[in-house]
């Protein structure tokens, strides 16, 4: 699988434009007096779905041709990019059928069947997932997404960036979570091209710091991915998204889970908008080492938006 | 008093510009589906200190003469109006007096201290706050400013529905809470003079519904407030708000406190945004009466954000 490259991205950005929101770029007082910078919050919780993850799934839906879309897409997941893929394919008018681990939390489900899509259910381990996944692919042809080991994924997280740096053309440092690294192969992307002198920060949870071991050893490392609140980053790179990150991303930092939480709520708090807790890693980062920033234009990629409110972290722990 | 007419409106919105937000208007597929209606919430959550308030208390701060202002402002709140005073007073440099209630949350009380202002303590009875404001005015020479009974505060609350409708000039109808009557006044003179066909609709608690009485009987009711949980509504209307409501509202509709926390609730799911209960109040007043919004495009004020997001009401009840 090659990158997407520069055209390949505006030509998705074009292809989901009727489809996908442009998301707001807001700023705060707050957290710009607390680190120093000039912080610029790329806000995809305002995405479709709550998440960037709608971009890369409608830019793989709708690039199918008529005879492919007709067999329908597949993917496995309990996460966004589960809701997204069966957004993406309901607004084509094609079926989707998600794999989704037994035991998967009811509100995943419903928010999934809510938009038409099928759900198969498999044990909860990666085999089974797979082999479930490709058992639907061999049977009815149908299209199988991935959430990140996709160019046509990648191409359309990288949308998020393109319309940051658009809409904020100075920035010296652009910093986004890094979970299977479907969006910080995008930023990279976007960012390398157009700001070539930029530095593109990657952020993990301590607890799932396998992206960051991965560019250290020069492999990937699919070990010691724990149960993090930013449950959108237990993900390990794939070949695509690793060999992306390790061409373009300057560093790695990583953040405890009560950093992660008391950012989460600083964000509620003082920006008045609901993120979820992977999108609170990169906030956590910046008050962690704001002397990695200060003084400079700083991009901030906030991914997505879908909580639980009944299970806020700071009121369960 | 007089109401502040269109070009004063106009004149405070060029006044507070350098230092109020210009606060986003967002919509929602979501609760578009839900009424039938095209809904547009101009988003004052996301103004300085989180509220409509600001608006108001900087219009009357940055009015007074170099004389007046060096005599200092005061005000008796517990509320957002003593957050937006105390922090309209520092951005002009001068000294901010606020009257609280004995026992206040701790956390208004910090907020207000943390923008510099003076807190006097009182009995937690309207007569013994404006004994106290009454006190400082008269020793200090103080200025004061009354949370909505005070033609600049309302002018500046105007400025929301002003941007609200520069921004969608083709209303049909203007839906806003309503407390002291302040942000609903300021609404009514800018929708009424710049919009003349379109209606404006008040919304409050069953459980506080004192100025729907009020404009029933034709004068001020201030029995029956209630401890409703939009605890920014339970204040009565007064002299100056009364008149402006009484001549341009078409009418006034109440929602029970469970519709309020769902509303909230779901504006927070959906929209992604931290509302107060306040705010929540017409969105809840759209999802009751759905007929008398369908089909047609609706602005609709959200007030305000500030919420202890240790105490959520869906989570204590």
């Amino acid at each position: 699988m090659h990158p997407p490259d520069l055209n390949t991205i505006r030509a998705a950005a074009q292809r989901i434009a009727p489809f996908a929101h442009r998301t707001p770029v807001l700023t705060s007082r707050y957290f710009n007096d607390r680190t120093g910078a000039d912080i610029f919050f790329k806000c995809e919780n305002f995405q479709r779905v709550g998440a960037f993850k709608f971009r890369g799934a409608t830019n793989a839906v709708q690039a199918l041709s008529e005879q492919e879309a007709n067999r329908g897409v597949v993917t496995h997941s309990s996460g966004n990019h589960a809701q997204a893929l069966a957004a993406a394919a309901r607004e084509r008018g094609i079926s989707a059928t998600i794999v989704m681990p037994r035991g998967a939390p009811a509100v995943k489900r419903n928010a999934v069947a809510g938009y038409g899509a099928e759900i198969v259910e498999c044990e909860p381990t990666q085999a089974a997932r797979e082999a479930a996944a490709d058992e639907i692919v061999a049977r009815a042809g149908a299209n199988f997404i991935h959430p990140y080991e996709d160019p046509r994924v990648v191409a359309g997280a990288a949308t998020a960036s393109l319309e940051l740096v658009e809409e904020v053309p100075d920035l010296a440092i652009v910093v986004t979570p890094v979970g299977g690294g479907g969006l910080a192969s995008g930023t990279c992307l976007t960012v390398s091209a157009l700001l070539p002198q930029a530095k593109i920060i990657g952020t993990e949870p301590t607890l799932a710091d396998d992206a960051r071991r991965s560019l250290a050893a020069g492999q990937i490392q699919t070990d010691g991915i724990g149960p993090t609140i930013a449950d959108g980053l237990r993900t390990s790179l794939g070949p695509l998204t690793f060999s992306i990150l390790s061409r373009h991303l300057t560093e790695i930092l990583a953040v405890d889970e009560s950093e992660i939480v008391q950012a989460m709520k600083l964000v509620w708090e003082r920006m008045k908008i609901v993120i979820e807790p992977s999108s609170a890693v990169p906030v956590a980062v910046l008050l962690k080492y704001p002397d990695r920033f200060q003084g400079h234009r700083v991009g901030l990629i906030l991914s997505g938006g879908n909580v639980d409110l009944d299970a806020l972290p700071w009121l369960s722990r």
